[in-house]
């Protein structure tokens, strides 16, 4: 028997629920196993690739007894949002393959399946552990994360390729989908020095961004070259990497780009917005003519019209011509810090050639956009 | 010419984009007509049952001239949405065939059609004619609009039947799909004695119902056997009614129901909420067991488990167990008042037959559900 507050429970199956699929071909995927000794309880749940263990502590220990049982998630969860907030759930078994629930007037059977089969993910030897602050991987992972690739057959870009490169002080994590490029990097934490480089995947980035929202301080991390963990405290998520390459991306990022446009981020990106109304579903492009005080989008559509708005800027070098996708854009340019007098830079080439985007010179966060014919 | 507030263009397009299908197979039943004096701008929207004018107020009416156009409505909408809040958009033509649009440093060209072919929905000669506060339309639509039915095959349940029976001093409203019926009631209004019984469909319903959450006030009726027009003020809807006969709803209403239950609404559609988390995609029925002081929710299914839930009621005659739709029991008692002791009441006959739900014996609404087996 376990008593445990429903706003607990609440907790608790939020924190590991978001990792499992809705649909599962493998029936007990859809479970939550729950752990209980008289004073706390563990959630588990997986789906394979990514395991969050969350701890909670349980009501009236001296009541309680060792439970060890995995129902279906999703109907744990409702259950839980269903029962009044201020309540206290008691959760007994009920025969060898069910539990039931009891809160107020409320009663629930539940089927459940043992947790013997549960395919737990067994931790790695690590190649390097060390302390990391929460806030610090929030805004890696929101710096980044955007520029996630969603295309299955290019599995290696499904992620964030986070490293240590050899001899270096900095720490990197870096995304692309090949149209855009987002990199961000801090000072190497002690003990990550050696750590060997991961790509890790989409969804555990979206996890443990969902879980930092929720607990934050700091985080022990640990990482081998299959598995990576990030332990929160009463959380921990354990995860498989990406088992792939990621490619080279230095060379995408442009060095030696001469024309130099500063502008206000937040101005530019509200007339982005507006001329991309006019848009047709298979195209988002926008033309944009650099000169020397201004820069004038251009939305262009059969069938729907044509937009256009002229942001101010301050560009040394060549007047200049190029095309981006008003999307990728606008993810890009959400990153940058604007309003208020305050300014980002981008770096053109020529109208082929990759652009950069960056708060300034010295900011943790760059951004490349590949150029579109216009 | 015609200078507007960028506000005030979006509570115009609000009130007549309701009416524009997403998808249209006439490319004109995209578009809204504009038709501006000086001084004003009357917007119109049609689907070819549903009409909606809406007249707005023009900024510097002696620099206006008047103009007559229609563009995309999702177009010109989206670009309201964008353009500054405080703003004031110039709207001229631009050739023959365009308009142009201008609002601070943004610029939008957009495509017309001449309004010539454009199906505006002609008035009737109308049958009947008076005034109704809109507050008593909204407490009409509120009641029973849940219970219209979406089969399409029985087009004649796809609306709201509008009638004051010969005689009667009451003018009622009602609507079913065979599962569940709502019927409300209230004075006749002066002037709608004569009134022929109408249907009105969904969707003149639902917008009828968003245009009275924005403009209250006294609203003129006209109602004639094919047409009905709102008509609110700034804003005029005309419809065309339902072309078919709607049963005859009142022998479904039970008259003789011995089994008198009384009960708090908000208290059994929480413990109803409750039980249906165990439910199958199938099936929604609850098994409700009334007994003299509590009635007993009982929901099981093979795969996900077992609810049950007590809640206290007054019983006046025999115990009773009989079935329901859980989604159509929700959707009732959401309508009936609870909470700090106010109660409704259920009539109940035998298992088989339908049940009568109301607030108390004097409310303008009652609603019949049907039982299912269990």
């Amino acid at each position: 028997m376990m008593k445990v507050s429903v706003k607990t429970l609440r907790e608790g199956l939020k924190a590991v629920k978001a990792v499992v699929e809705a649909r599962n071909t493998i029936p007990i995927l859809a479970n939550v196993v729950i752990r209980s000794t008289p004073g706390q309880a563990v959630l588990i749940a997986t789906d394979l690739d990514v395991m969050v263990e969350k701890t909670i502590d349980l009501e009236e220990p001296g009541s309680n007894r060792a439970m060890d049982f995995s129902v279906q998630a999703a109907t744990l969860q409702s259950i839980a949002a269903k029962l009044p907030s201020e309540g206290v759930a008691t959760i007994e078994a009920d025969g060898n393959s069910g539990i039931a629930i009891k809160c107020g007037r409320a009663r629930f059977k539940l089927p459940t399946l043992p947790t013997d089969d549960f395919p737990m993910l067994v931790r790695a030897d690590w190649d390097a552990q060390w302390e990391q602050d929460g806030a610090s991987l929030v805004a890696m992972i929101e710096a980044v994360r955007f520029a996630i690739s969603t295309e299955e057959t290019r599995y290696y870009l499904n992620g964030i390729y986070w490293h240590v490169p050899g001899e270096s002080a900095c720490q990197f994590a870096a995304a692309t989908d090949g149209h855009q490029l987002a990199r961000f990097h801090h000072d190497v934490p002690d003990g990550a020095e050696g750590m060997p480089g991961i790509i890790v995947s989409r969804k555990t980035v979206k996890v443990l961004a969902d879980l930092l929202e929720e607990e934050g301080g700091t985080v022990d991390v640990a990482v081998a070259a299959s598995r990576c963990r990030f332990d929160l405290g009463s959380t921990v998520l354990t995860a498989k990497t990406v088992d792939g390459t990621f490619p080279d991306y230095t060379r995408v990022i442009p060095a030696a780009n001469q024309i130099d446009a500063w502008f206000d981020p937040a101005v530019l990106a509200e007339a982005v917005d507006r001329v991309l109304v006019i848009q047709s579903d298979k195209t988002r492009v926008i033309a944009m003519d650099f000169t020397r005080d201004k820069v004038t989008l251009r939305v262009t559509c059969p069938e729907k019209g044509m937009a256009s708005e002229e942001v101010p800027i301050e560009l040394t070098g060549a007047d200049i011509t190029i095309g981006f996708n008003g999307r990728y854009l606008l993810d890009v340019l959400a990153r940058l810090k604007g309003g208020e007098g305050t300014r980002a830079r981008v770096l053109l080439g020529d109208s082929a050639a990759p652009s950069l985007w960056q708060q300034s010179d010295e900011a943790r966060a760059l951004y490349v956009l590949m150029p579109l014919r216009v």
